[in-house]
């Protein structure tokens, strides 16, 4: 950059009444233009007070848990990366509630945003994750031939599935990376995933080089992800350069699944139809290990640390990321009113098979584990399965017009019970 | 921040493999905390051309004239206020192509947006502005008492309005502005609109203070805006906290109006019934002249120049910013094949009555100047008028079953009938 040109940026900077607080002359090697970032920003000028979010009537963590204290105090605090933390609370700001579950209401922008605004953050993932404390160790355990059952009745239980999210340590994440943060998520991905065989032998189906109706198809077979559409998503930045580096890989026998860059920047999806979702969790643990191994050799980590596990976009989706799923026809228990205190009391959640917020079509819910954070893969798993064998119990005393009453943990009773009293 | 805080910061940053760029301890005065901002950014490890956006099949005028050399240029460059060249582009990345008409796609982040990347925004410019060169210079000129004619046939005309658009400048613009930049505009321009007294004498609906009934009825009678929609504004991130700081400042007649914090800081508004488009004219003259004056009694300016005028969040709207129009009601001449080539050579352009993209409802038409910039509001005023007009005469003559081939351009004329040869 000429002196001249210089000389007109720092009068128009100060032509609008602001000091200069500095101007840096930021010579890059290799190629990069010699140029001047004149570093006279207002960002800070006005207190922390007025720029703080106007949050009193949302309904989710972010807000449940921040304050004017705790805004002033992160405010100004950037990530090695550039992260800042109105960028991680914008899309719980920007969406104040939602009807059908209690959002984070935040993100992390990049792996080292969980620990410079680990202020908030922890407060969060105490809430969202039923007391986990910040001196909290995660256990991983993905040793699949511990898990005790999980050939559930076909009779009843209609697909099987288990996902994750992982994460590419010093990429930034989907709400802030960079196109070609992006671009270089999906290139290590898929290289480390092109080179399994076996039952992983696949593809990668890049969705830039897909016509609309394969994706369309795609999607309807609940191979593929759409286009993001979720108001919280959209104020995430996660939607931005729509469709670049996105798309699917995906084994021969599709049973083996990764969405590229979606909310994070892969999500592992194994799945299969029927009720043995021991086999689903033996292909998921089998085929996470070989990708983990895949990256390592090149040099490239999961982001990973003993507190948090294994590292998402979400809060939410801390610790395992894992959320290990059946779709069950249920058309008699689920018209039972302790339907919902039960799942609750099993750690166990329900959903449209269409995804979070979807309608129940046909009797057939989603029933997958709750918890992410604090209890390893096995365990999990385990609690899944031991629920979903009580749901088959249930529905089945039920189709014989018999009573559930027995089968019910007592303290799903009592609170039932307690509740109807006060009613 | 306490040091072994800022070791572990270190610590996090050197294990994921970034070399520490410099840690900054930044201390600020005036009781914001003292906290170290560590620059180890990755954001420009990646060549420029990995990060070159994919616009190869883009239909903007963003995709039309950035070029990577442009882009490796521009990329690392930020304003005084911290807006970046990937913020003013990232709406037409986003947003290919629009099937109505041909959207600029990229927007200003602050007023030294486009300075700081007059390389990209001269040569946009240049295309949308019918060849508007950085050495011209822009000309103002409110004098209404020059106007000539302007009471136009209200058989035909039924309601005319002025709009433009004002920045204030030292504050970013909507898509790139903090919360506390919003704010502050908000009650820079509500306090100056305060003090107005006789026809503009009124008051401000804030936005978060409005039941959502009355917002719906000010939506549905023309005077306020809904929160924006269209995925332009949302790509620029102007929807961020809504409806934080928003609202609409009327006058006690409601023919003066002015929309805080939607797409421009100010969008100044006169209309009324009827065709007295030269009475809407002076009204928005003496409104908008003395709002700036009452902005610069407290020592506030808007964001202008002699090269670019008034500046606005789109390059589109640059200059005068403004866009007059009458509603008219033309069964006959919209039907006839000429009609766009005489709006075009007319430099005049049609709308439906609900906005850009909105269809045509009961033969009524949007009909306003096309021009913004190098012209001033006494001439784009002038050109309205004689298009409206010429627009009624041929109206008349086809409901007398005449014909208007004398009453079109020679021009018009000649395109149409060359247009006719070559199909």
């Amino acid at each position: 950059m000429s002196m001249s040109k210089m000389s007109r940026l720092v009068a128009v900077c100060s032509s609008i009444g602001l000091a200069a607080g500095g101007v840096a002359y930021t010579a890059y090697k290799g190629g990069e233009p010699v140029h001047a970032r004149v570093t006279c920003s207002n960002q800070y000028k006005f207190p922390a007070g007025s720029n703080y979010p106007d949050i009193l009537q949302h309904r989710n963590y972010m807000a449940q848990v921040l304050t004017p204290e705790m805004y002033n105090k992160l405010r100004s605090r950037t990530t090695p990366h550039g992260c800042t933390f109105d960028e991680c609370i914008q899309p719980g700001v920007d969406n104040p509630s939602n009807p059908h579950f209690k959002e984070v209401g935040c993100i992390a922008g990049d792996e080292e945003s969980y620990e410079v605004f680990s202020e908030f953050f922890d407060k969060v993932i105490d809430e969202r994750h039923e007391g986990y404390k910040p001196w909290d160790k995660h256990i991983k355990d993905m040793d699949y031939t511990k898990l005790k059952g999980g050939c559930l009745d076909d009779k009843f239980v209609l697909s099987s599935r288990v996902r994750t999210g992982r994460a590419i340590r010093g990429l930034r994440l989907p709400p802030s990376c960079t196109r070609a943060e992006r671009r270089e998520v999906e290139r290590v991905i898929v290289e480390a995933l092109n080179t399994l065989h076996g039952e992983f032998k696949g593809r990668y189906y890049p969705l830039k080089k897909m016509a609309a109706e394969e994706h369309q198809k795609l999607v309807e077979e609940g191979f593929m992800f759409g286009k993001p559409t979720a108001p919280q998503y959209v104020a995430a930045g996660m939607t931005r350069d729509w469709p670049d580096a996105r798309g699917l890989w995906a084994n021969d026998s599709k049973n083996f699944l990764v969405w590229i860059n979606e909310r994070d920047h892969a999500r592992i999806i194994s799945m299969q139809k029927g009720g043995n979702i021991a086999q689903t969790f033996m292909r998921y643990c089998k085929g996470v290990n070989l990708l983990e191994q895949e990256i390592s050799k090149k040099g490239w980590d999961f982001m990973w640390n003993e507190h948090l596990g294994y590292m998402a976009t979400s809060p939410a989706d801390l610790g395992t990321g894992m959320r290990a799923g059946v779709h069950i026809k249920i058309p008699m228990l689920s018209k039972d009113p302790r339907f919902d205190l039960f799942l609750q009391a099993m750690h166990l959640q329900k959903r449209g098979t269409g995804g979070t917020d979807s309608p129940i079509v046909d009797d057939v819910y989603d029933i997958s584990n709750s918890q992410r954070l604090g209890k390893s893969e096995v365990e999990l798993m385990q609690v899944l399965i031991k629920g979903v064998e009580d749901i088959i119990k249930m529905e089945k005393e039920l189709i014989k017009g018999g009573t559930i009453d027995r089968l019910l943990p007592a303290s799903v009773r009592d609170l039932y019970n307690k509740k109807n009293k006060t009613a």
